[in-house]
């Protein structure tokens, strides 16, 4: 298998944390692809993913799977004993709707902060990002406004529950975490009052498959170099 | 069981055509929220979906489950023979990027076209959906221009394989038909020269399960009382 990524980018980083727990990473070739430089916008990538997003699965059969749900479906299930997706049809549907939520209410909003809001990955990168668009930054404004309230729901969940998804850590904590790790390098934060939601990335960050990959997760080179 | 839902409206849609294709309907009580009031955007109903967002599926146990994919995944695998999310784990990989591409790339953008770029669903509801953002119009018609995008992908998907995940009805086909539907009652609609996505489309709506929730599917009493 190959996969396409950035290490050190959320989406990237919740793949290599899935790896990491199936322990899939030996049958893994990585291709860094150049985030800053926009080749993911390039008809080259966008044959692999005509979304233009990171990371590409590439099986062994040449097929590229996409969207990090997807790449994780298959890596979890691929020695038919799935433990980050969940094993009977309740276990699966509260993981996928957490997860799901995680996403949208958290990884997704900060991502249109960051890359609206904010200078983002600097100027090869941002002429795909709607420059012309004089909402943009009102837009990505109230995105990050919304990442802080999904950040409050997620503390109130787990004030509650161990995991995103209950007692046992799961695909939903990964896509939480990501979007964590997002807001903090996008310069939004986790907010001191959400406790729950800080202790919980507290434990989460020292697990060991999340550990092993935390460190290359965020504030990487790329983004120094561009000082952001 | 029991699903909260209003019928006619595209999320419901998925459900209650794998509601059907799974023959589970005789299982499920539905309830319907008036939508056109905003019941789902009062303290009633976020208890249900934090995310104030149709269709929740109730378990019997009480558990709510919403995200049409987390219900879905329910449904498909409680007689432990999926038949929509897939049974390898390329198959549940292509399946879920599949449908995540159609949620993302044409049913998401459709709501926000519908929601910001034209009067919608009226006034209760709009008050929910940033009145105050000058932005709001610009905005929601750069979706339906990316809606547009989309449905283009899908009609060269659909010139090189029979369903969006390949030769077999699956989550993602159920995705992209909500899609157009919600394109056609937006008057976004399908471009005539997208003649693969058109003919998918004329196919999918005579299948028996699809048929027989279609009718029901769009344009309702709900939009035609609104004048839209």
């Amino acid at each position: 298998m190959k996969i396409f990524d950035r290490p050190g980018f959320p989406n990237p980083a919740r793949i290599r944390i899935v790896l990491a727990e199936k322990k899939l990473e030996h049958l893994v070739q990585f291709e860094s692809v150049d985030l800053i430089g926009a080749a993911h916008k390039q008809p080259d990538f966008l044959t692999k993913n005509p979304s233009g997003v990171l990371p590409v699965l590439q099986l062994d059969d040449g097929t590229y799977i996409s969207e990090c749900t997807a790449i994780t479906e298959y890596l979890d299930n691929l020695d038919g004993t799935p433990t980050l997706t969940g094993r009977t049809p309740k276990e699966k549907a509260v993981i996928h709707m957490m997860q799901r939520r995680a996403e949208a209410e958290v990884l997704d909003p900060v991502g249109h902060y960051f890359h609206h809001a904010t200078p983002g990955l600097g100027d090869s990168l941002q002429a795909f990002k709607s420059p012309d668009w004089e909402g943009r930054t009102v837009w990505g404004q109230r995105e990050g406004d919304r990442a802080l309230r999904g950040m409050s729901y997620f503390d109130e969940v787990l004030r509650a529950d161990t995991y995103v998804a209950g007692e046992t850590f799961s695909m939903g904590d990964i896509t939480l975490f990501a979007g964590l790790m997002f807001a903090d390098a996008a310069g939004l934060g986790v907010p001191e009052m959400l406790t729950a939601l800080r202790e919980w990335r507290d434990r989460v960050i020292e697990l060991p498959n999340v550990k092993s990959r935390s460190g290359q997760t965020f504030l990487t080179d790329d983004l120094r170099r561009l000082g952001f």
